[in-house]
């Protein structure tokens, strides 16, 4: 299984691909981070970062994008583009009828390092030593994008969509993805 | 000049398109609501809300994309959905090449009502006399989208990016979309 993590934001957006290897081993198959020019309209800054995924999906064809869920509640100044640069990955994903799911920063970090409060430096250390890298994966929304991926890896069975309501199989998302296309082009 | 208002929601999106016409009136070309089931996964509601903006933007074809600007300090509860739909029709209109335009929600109620406090139901109905139309717009979502567009026509001058560094022309913001598709194909 191939994971494309997302660490959503307006002005770096973190993309990682993690492959599963046998005995719970994680292979990363590339990292990076889009960028927006934060002298551009937020329109055609999101329209980068939309873009910039849909480089990322073709490229490296994942069976799940793991995304991390957005709370209003953290950043108050920043939440709006994070939350819309979330809501890109989403429809990106969805429209390919690709499976989406959201972990929470908590929930990553649990995952990687075995704490739920670890800090950015120990999630990129962690990240670094699971995926056998050679060199830390600079800057840390790029780590932390890899670690969302191994986080969804890592996840225990049957958390694909862990609150949401109404779970879709992939046959599905991939029939309710046509039927939109189909409504577009209609 | 023809603008596509749109009042940003997960569950409920409005959109209203409006015409200027000669002498500071304006005919309304459509008004609807884009929904989303809320038993499906915030990918599949994404999906659904991007599509019809898709659909409004084909068949009205706007010069303009008005949204209304999302403060993240308002509704902590469901500014994610909103500002995720809010970013899907910048996205939508910068892809085309379409000036997008923000406009806080008390720009609007006092450009329709010529008070910035006004509630619900004086906007809507203003927004019944300026358009002269036979019934008030409902839902009140509906009845939004068509202020934000009246708004955005009675702006003053120059105001088209108001907050937003790096105004661009038409002819850049059609390059730049260009250029992004060209990427995309690339």
């Amino acid at each position: 299984m191939r994971v494309l993590g997302v660490d959503p934001g307006l002005t770096r957006c973190g993309v990682g691909v993690v492959d599963s290897l046998p005995g719970r081993r994680a292979r990363m198959a590339g990292v990076g981070v889009i960028r927006s020019d934060a002298g551009l309209t937020v329109d055609l800054r999101l329209l980068r970062i939309a873009d910039g995924l849909e480089e990322w999906l073709d490229a490296h064809l994942p069976d799940v994008v793991a995304v991390e869920r957005v709370f209003a509640q953290h950043n108050v100044a920043s939440v709006t583009g994070t939350a819309q640069a979330a809501g890109l990955a989403m429809v990106a994903a969805a429209r390919r009828g690709i499976p989406v799911a959201l972990h929470t920063p908590s929930e990553v970090k649990a995952a990687v390092t075995g704490s739920g409060r670890a800090d950015k430096a120990q999630v990129t250390k962690m990240v670094t030593r699971i995926l056998r890298l050679d060199d830390p994966p600079k800057p840390a929304d790029a780590a932390d994008a890899l670690a969302l991926a191994v986080c969804h890896l890592w996840r225990p069975a049957g958390a694909l969509h862990g609150g949401e309501r109404h779970e879709l199989t992939s046959a599905q998302r991939a029939w309710a993805a046509a039927e939109a296309a189909a409504r577009r082009k209609g």
